[in-house]
């Protein structure tokens, strides 16, 4: 009986967004807040270039150490800079992306996050990347959840019936 | 008894194609149609530049208003446009592949296009990812089924023994 | 009675790797040797430029027939070969990777092959790849295991908790 009684559990999806495109990106968004309207409860698992997204649009490139400060200058970040996997060709295809989005009334990739922290979509940077990619936990921005690492993620996936790596 | 004598209901394997790049397509179709043989119900669920794998090889090139017709026209897509991800180079690394694809008597995209539908497998454009891309259904094949948005496909992949995002 | 006494089964997990770059490979590394020490049992497929990962560093360049020794040439493979996906930069940024990797005492992908191995990972070749590859069982590091196909790989998947395609 008491069994019953208990809420149901929510069936859950985990993304490791390895990726720091605007295409990819896009992708992991329309998915995971896709999800999280269906009742999925939804973990993102940002890793390696997948935290550019995450990254502060404004402030310093943030990098632990020279190694960390040159490799965040070049390796900036945030959403404003993310480009397409394809015909980026200086800004045009990436600028034409965002125009056929904004067309097509599909939220930008600062709406997305908005979003997906509103339908309690969790997005966790992976420690152990921003160790390698030289990163601190204040480089980014607030709706980010705190880092974990892979043993995190793996229990997560686990549990999921859905677990993508984009 | 009822529920004993009803068909045991098949395994499921669902595929996201996002990427459009030839030996990406052959690692898909190679799965998809390895998994229908084996008696899984298979669903490819192609987003993004994966959906140039599915465009009609001949005729115009589709797409909507000028900004759709113009993207249409640089990202032309259809099977013998596929590009490796790597080695391209100008053409020969591609060849390459081609060749050592028809060495091993391993099927074209084209041939493997066929095969897929002969053995059951859906192939569904992702209707945002048209909206995104200006492309219209009549861009497509005839093997290819209706558009379908994320939603349907998180409905398949849930349900699904194996689900990758390629 | 007996069903209580037999070993409980171990979770499984999969992971095609398909992409040949360094920080690919040291995501797919991290996450079958976080699985393996969770006490998941985890097979490793690879195809593609993810079998360069697997290629002995030393030694002639492998390849069967003019085409076959051509292709592998160009694309020598060994894990001192592997480059980063973005900012190879002629060396520059994946010798800069690298080094952050010491400095968070992360294993280099060698390191990490060992330590699949210790763990009981296991690393497929994929038959098909191989011959796509011209590629011969010869070709690769004594840690790999013999050649096996895509059913083999559908097979372990729709078995495991976790499938990722990296």
């Amino acid at each position: 009986m008491a069994e019953d009684t208990k809420p149901a559990e929510k069936e859950k999806m985990t993304i490791v967004v390895f990726s720091g495109e605007l295409d990819k990106a896009i992708a992991a968004f329309i998915l995971a807040t896709t999800g999280a309207s269906m009742g999925m409860e939804v973990s993102m698992f940002f890793t390696f270039w997948g935290l550019n997204i995450l990254k502060k649009n404004e402030g310093a490139a943030g990098g632990k150490g020279l190694m960390g400060k040159m490799l965040n200058i070049m390796n900036r970040g945030g959403t404003k800079r993310l480009k397409l996997s394809k015909f980026h060709m200086f800004g045009l295809g990436t600028g034409m992306m965002k125009q056929f989005m904004k067309e097509n009334k599909l939220p930008s990739i600062d709406e997305f996050i908005q979003m997906a922290k509103d339908l309690g979509v969790k997005m966790i940077p992976c420690s152990t990347s921003c160790g390698i990619m030289g990163l601190q936990e204040g480089a980014f921005r607030e709706e980010v959840g705190s880092l974990a690492g892979a043993a995190y993620f793996l229990n997560e996936a686990r549990q999921s019936k859905v677990s993508l790596f984009i």
